[in-house]
């Protein structure tokens, strides 16, 4: 009963590093997580933690493609999980094509009849879609010159590497060495490319191949450390790789809105990988439920800053 | 088709209305709705809004006292409708009580043990309760003197003006002429304490008096505005108070973690507000799903920027 | 470790008890949760406790109107605490009006013109609430001859023997001598209709007397029960009424959507109270995290059963 | 404005039918959506619609196992997509293994001094996931004769075709020719158990055969309709099939605690997927926002009915 609850006291000009270190001398609900969060972000830096981070959903088209990329640039993960949501949108702004603001509560129908795909409150022109093709098809036979059966972490390395746009997070990894998942690639635009390539060419992704490739990053990882940004396949992924491991997870944030008691691993509490040896039984937690494109970039500003 | 969606860009020593400026050039999921909140609120302020805020919950033990404090100082506010909760976690800090950090998962059973109340995360010792009925019971006494039949806001005006500490947002609102509305008062340990009190003197909190008083305020607002933040009463007797008045409300900002599908005014869209005339057919609207305690911190900091 | 989880086996023709007994024989998940209820809810039943039922939200309009009135004539409720809005629509109907099938998804603006306010997808013509002024007024009148320093729970006691209607759970509940609180009566369409009534004669609506009449009911309450319905006032002010006795809820039944992490005690844990003392250290507890017009009739369905 | 709300009526002896039958009388909230999902249901069956079923999550750990089992007998699915988790613990049981009853709220770091690794409030002993290794991996061998390059959907008829237990949803699938797709099988411990035989032996399962199998199912289905158990691959994958086809679904029902504004595609309205031809404009689309082990049962058990 020591420690008391200290208001978080605002004023102009405010840092995000200052507001969230008032959030942090409050110390209680959500705003108390969020600076836990950035607490435990900066203890996994300076033990040198190897970082894993999955991110869910369709972040890219949702504004936080920047932010993936400075996180990478700037060596805040090691290793990323994805969607193939999110790689997809990432190539298509790669190949020059965009994002446009659109509304949530539009008449659908509508929108299918000006050729617009909707996501949320993101709008992506039919067209794009006709771009992305025109690019990523000579970019398979390009990449799959040196071998065909492939996981999709080599296969978004290679692309990656043949990137131009600074902005890409495919490509910063690519340049930075930090591999790419997507564990569930076949799930996405960009499979159903790959599969329209397989028709008449050779390519053969083998997921058993990405489990290979990330058993080895996990039992060479150093304080391993995990940041889950929503669930789904890039949560699961990250913490049963330490299945085959002897180490877990000394560090965990995770920012969601998933809950526990529809029982899927999405909104599983992350005390719940105690029990699997995922986490340690001392490892730092934290569960921040709110929405990743608030949370996230608050962390990362956050984390900047020291 | 126009607007692209630009990605967050992040930076060290980055301020709070500079994150939010990037969340506005994205202008899409969450981000984009707390960057409309901001750009609200500051339309509310340049139109000189009457400004009616709803804090629903317990938002004060949550570390959110001084913030709202800031808010009625800074003039962010001109009529506030609360919980019985907030008004009596503000006053037993003003009578020198506390609120202490503790866990959300807990065994419970010995915490009773402990003689310690718990909310979610923040821990209340029993003993803080005594010394509230100690301070509120003689306040009881001194604030009826000039008549015992009153609204929950003519109440909480009287005992606001009695209190000493600055940061008190129950103070601050007596001090600023900001009337502070608490329509389900009994529902709150201040209202068990009036209810002692009301076993051996005089009184007798009329809510239709806080109708009157509120009706008012509606029928006189000028370009009238609503910051929602959370649900519960404080929402539904802020948006009810237009029904009586030839108005509505031009200008509405909803946080909370609350959804439309149970049905609920709480988690009711503000777009269903339209169809009661409680929000005008071109009210500027935006519902932020998101932590209160996360939220309204930064939607402050950044309207206090400019 | 012993016991294991059953499947769950459907087949034709299949009873609701049935199939909450075949999701008992599961145990686990949220399946598992609504069997729990059940079997909390027979054992309330067989101890002859004091149930307590708190129905927040607008769940007459919802479609639960007559469930609430078999819950009290079947005497599987003792004391009811709720929302000016559950009041409201159930005098609607009682007064002749009615609730229409509506859209959640609809052009607000247009509804407004065409003189309907809509509650989710339910719809009410404007006339009704018209209507429902006509005949609560000389109403007010009528229950205020004897006495018009009241609390909610007798303005409602008064009301519901009064009126015809069969279906109405207001006065079923007078029949039944159930009380009926609705604490916040000044936040509702009735409560307005009160205010206005107020305004040319003498009516004090005493929040204080419901507190008083609430304690009284609690201390006399023989091993108490609390089903919850959703949350807000009915759910706080149900449990604060142990505050001031010596008795604890042995048993408590909680239907929601609502979470814990937002803080407010709506979302809390039902162990959370037993920090309280509101519910007994061990005390039958089971929360579901589901939708009240889908759970509650499967539970009240079930229990009719046996 | 015709349509009036009735109230839904119990009774006793009531079975599950009769009471769908009231939510549908009811029309509005989440139980007049459960009574539509039975109606849309009942509508696809007679229109002789191919039924893609997508089922998230971990719904075999808890509880429905059988259910599938027996929407798979009854014929109410034709093509299957689904998680790892719930092919695992399906092929746990068929194995002879089990699941055990826990607690949600525990001390996970003392289950895993217990071997027990826990699902929300399910626990599996770690030597079930031993006995699980000691059937799949020679399991592997007999299924890889006829060639080692497999879809999942290849790789879970050939396993299903091995199965002994007539509870097991993946023998059932394969008895009846329901294919089972697990597109991020790589990201489950079946997914685990086959990288680990890969280490010795040829396995490759290829998910672009996966893209393929699927495209000529939705290509051939006859009046498609979907029914959505859950979000994540399960989901998206079931939708993405139609984009490569001139068709879309004319029915779907999602079944979810997943919201629009996370902006993934778990939480995305159906009406979103008629911006993308995955559903007709004029489709019959239902979303219920609630638990799948309470709500799918129910749908289940009344379409039983019929």
């Amino acid at each position: 009963m020591e420690k008391r609850v200290k208001h978080i006291e605002l004023k102009p000009e405010m840092r995000v590093d200052e507001l969230v270190e008032e959030m942090g001398k409050s110390g209680v609900f959500s705003a108390g997580r969020v600076a836990k969060a950035v607490e435990i972000y900066h203890e996994m830096l300076k033990a040198g933690s190897t970082i894993f981070m999955g991110v869910g959903g369709a972040m890219v088209p949702g504004g936080l493609r920047r932010v993936l990329t400075q996180a990478i640039n700037e060596e805040l993960v090691n290793v990323i999980v994805t969607t193939g949501a999110n790689v997809t949108h990432d190539l298509i702004e790669a190949f020059g094509g965009y994002h446009a603001r659109g509304e949530a509560l539009v008449d659908d129908a509508g929108l299918r009849e000006r050729g617009i795909s909707r996501i949320f409150d993101v709008y992506v022109p039919q067209q794009i879609f006709e771009l992305f093709e025109d690019h990523i098809q000579p970019m398979f036979a390009e990449v799959t010159k040196n071998g065909a059966r492939i996981s999709s972490a080599e296969l978004l390395r290679r692309i990656g590497s043949h990137l131009k746009d600074e902005n890409s997070f495919v490509k910063a990894a690519a340049t930075k060495n930090v591999p790419v998942f997507c564990p569930a690639i076949a799930d996405s635009i960009l499979g159903l490319q790959a599969w329209l390539y397989s028709q008449e060419h050779e390519l053969n992704i083998d997921c058993l191949r990405d489990v290979q490739e990330m058993v080895e990053l996990a039992s060479n990882a150093k304080e391993p450390g995990a940041v889950l940004l929503g669930g789904g396949v890039p949560k699961n992924f990250i913490f049963q790789s330490m299945l085959l491991t002897p180490k877990s997870f000394k560090y965990a944030i995770q920012v969601t809105m998933d809950r526990p008691e529809p029982g899927g691993l999405s909104g599983a509490t992350l005390e719940e990988a105690k029990s699997w040896g995922k986490v340690t039984p001392d490892a730092k937690l934290v569960t921040v439920i709110g929405d990743v494109t608030v949370i996230f970039p608050i962390i990362v500003a956050a984390v900047l800053k020291k």
